[in-house]
């Protein structure tokens, strides 16, 4: 048994899936990719998550109810507009995305997933689609410009694929994300899509996906906006030929760690390219009495924006951290509480210890910030993920339409 | 009856308070105001509402005690140093801070509360308080100067009084607060002080407080971290003669209103002055099936980076509006949600209004922006306060210690 990262992994890497992407003139910038099929030959075992905010995109909407059977062949998506806020002439515009790509790709509509993203309220040029749609070829090589179609205000594009050899021999699971504003996903992220040619159990993997979505992708925040557009998909379809994975299953796992180290690479990327970001901010909080709480305060410290202001000015203070932790809602007891920054432990049991502010600002300018709070309460622990809150962030957001 | 708004009101309004202030070096800015006394001359009801943050600053844990028996005579308060986070030096140096206070006034330890703002985690010194707290004379004229001594990265102090007159005789209601980051208060707001020379029965008072902290000061928001310090005192000396303001009688509405129209007063402010603001955005949310219901969705609203960065940058981009009061976790029905910004219809029950982008960007120049959202559900309604985020926030709070 060995799992191994695989360089430059991406979303065709596991056998029988297919992509392509096109610039359809959706996104205003010129020549840029913005729509994309992703195809497996096979059928395969799919789930789905979605945002859990209330005014919810037309495209969530209807994958949910695409995927609700367990099945799917085929995600069409496109960048530059999130087809949200639309009423229903926005559902009626994601369905026929759906039915172009279901009649060109030879499937039933309900095999296909919808994914849209960008500016809300604004009409999708559907159009564009139907004249662009056709000429999306899809192929082997594909899944790079597929993560490249997907992105809005990302840097780049963030894919990741690990193999897994078994004695009955080897599979992928691979993934690509995308998303670097309005991150704060309460179900997926953004957008998150996972392949593998394993043979997985339906059941089995749609209770793994809410537990990996729980301890990653849920983790994650740029900035506190919960978007109404996040989707992650998990497309399992069998290509490798190998015995299927079920709970109990020998192999089920190994299957398990590596879907947790794809959607844990891809959650650290989310946050480490977050709008204007120049830290990737890993909060690990332990000694927790509860998943739940130690969740919650992983989470409040991640979004606290004077936490990130003050690692954006390479500012290594520290009561920030402790006053974000103790407006969380959970107890805590100030002199059982402890404080690591970038290793070094800077409060200790309720004390600050004297520690040299200069040398620790210099070292945060490593590009990852590493914020350790222990409790000292319980055996719970949980990590999340977040970037620093810089000047162009507001930049980006203050004209994101101009 | 009447209720006037006194030009240039301020805490010593009311009769029988005195307030003063000095430079006690405290703040690094040179002969910056940072260490005051408020005195009622006579015996005072008073109530106090605290920060709900686990982690509490030593002042509000000493504070919550003395003013647990509806009895304060006096409110000592500096700025450049929260005293929190310090552990049991904290609370010792809190409690002589108290000692000192009491002794030069004359008045039990139990009669003063303590105040203190600024960094945290970093020692009080005390020795400075020694020194300079003899210093501070106080008089009829000392509101301004304590209004000013308590701010910190607020650019201008914050006070308000009104005048009533019933068929009895007049009294006033006069306030001051501070406070333009890590603000949201999570029960009072940074420090809202408020004094009146009325006689208001205790338990009355008590439960008034709490009805207008939750109306007005807790539906604040500058960057969603709640401080460890929030601290909100009223204190009723009766100088002015008149009988006893008790829940019922005649005159209790009116005391009511004021104390309202006060707290609001100063929660705007609060907003209008949040850190790098350069507009006061006012959300009003109506047609909501409980009250709890539309403060979270106005609370959620003010909070929103996206929305803050969308008033900054004068984009009438109203699409992040309604995502945020969608991910408040209140169920609703896009069909019937309607939203109006500066006073224009743009949103008509599930349908985006055609609207002269240029000209609304135009009128976003103006210095309040008022937000309108109805969810067309039910009858309750709730207002919140908040401001934008300009990359002048990131500047205070990335370059706050250095």
């Amino acid at each position: 048994m060995t799992i191994t990262q695989i360089p430059d992994g991406h979303v065709t890497m596991p056998k029988g899936f297919l992509a392509g992407a096109v610039s359809a003139g959706i996104k205003t910038r010129i020549g840029a990719l913005d729509l994309c099929l992703l195809l497996s030959e096979r059928d395969c075992a799919a789930v789905g998550v979605f945002t859990r905010n209330q005014v919810k995109g037309a495209p969530v909407i209807l994958s949910a109810e695409h995927v609700a059977d367990g099945k799917l062949r085929a995600i069409v998506a496109n960048s530059g507009c999130s087809n949200s806020l639309n009423g229903p002439d926005g559902y009626r515009d994601a369905t026929e995305m759906a039915q172009l790509a279901a009649s060109q790709l030879g499937l039933a509509v309900t095999e296909v997933a919808v994914c849209s993203t960008g500016v809300t309220g604004v009409k999708l040029p559907i159009e564009k689609v139907r004249s662009f749609l056709p000429t999306v070829a899809v192929n082997a090589d594909g899944g790079p410009s597929l993560a490249e179609a997907i992105m809005t205000t990302d840097t780049h594009p963030k894919s990741v694929a690990y193999g897994i050899t078994t004695g009955a021999g080897s599979y992928t699971i691979a993934g690509c994300a995308k998303g670097s504003g309005m991150i704060h996903p309460n179900m997926g992220t953004m957008f998150c899509f996972v392949t593998t040619d394993a043979d997985v159990e339906i059941e089995y993997l749609r209770a793994l996906q809410h537990e990996v979505a729980d301890e990653t992708l849920n983790m994650v925040s740029v900035d506190g906006d919960t978007s109404c557009s996040d989707t992650f998909l998990v497309l399992a379809n069998g290509a490798a030929g190998l015995p299927r994975i079920e709970a109990g299953t020998p192999d089920a796992e190994e299957f398990r760690q590596t879907l947790l180290s794809v959607c844990t690479h891809l959650s650290r990327e989310l946050a480490r390219d977050g709008e204007g970001a120049k830290h990737l901010i890993e909060i690990e909080v332990t000694g927790v009495t509860s998943l739940a709480d130690a969740r919650l305060i992983a989470r409040t410290v991640s979004t606290s924006p004077l936490v990130k202001t003050a690692v954006a000015g390479l500012d290594p203070n520290w009561g920030r951290v402790l006053v974000a932790a103790g407006r969380a809602g959970v107890a805590l007891e100030e002199l059982r509480v402890s404080m690591r920054l970038q290793g070094e432990l800077i409060y200790d049991r309720g004390k600050a210890l004297a520690f040299d502010e200069a040398a620790m600002s210099k070292r945060l300018e490593e590009e990852e910030v590493r914020i350790e709070i222990d409790l000292g309460l319980g055996s719970a622990r949980a990590t999340a993920w977040g970037c620093d809150l810089t000047a162009d962030y507001v930049h980006i957001n203050a004209d994101y339409r101009t």
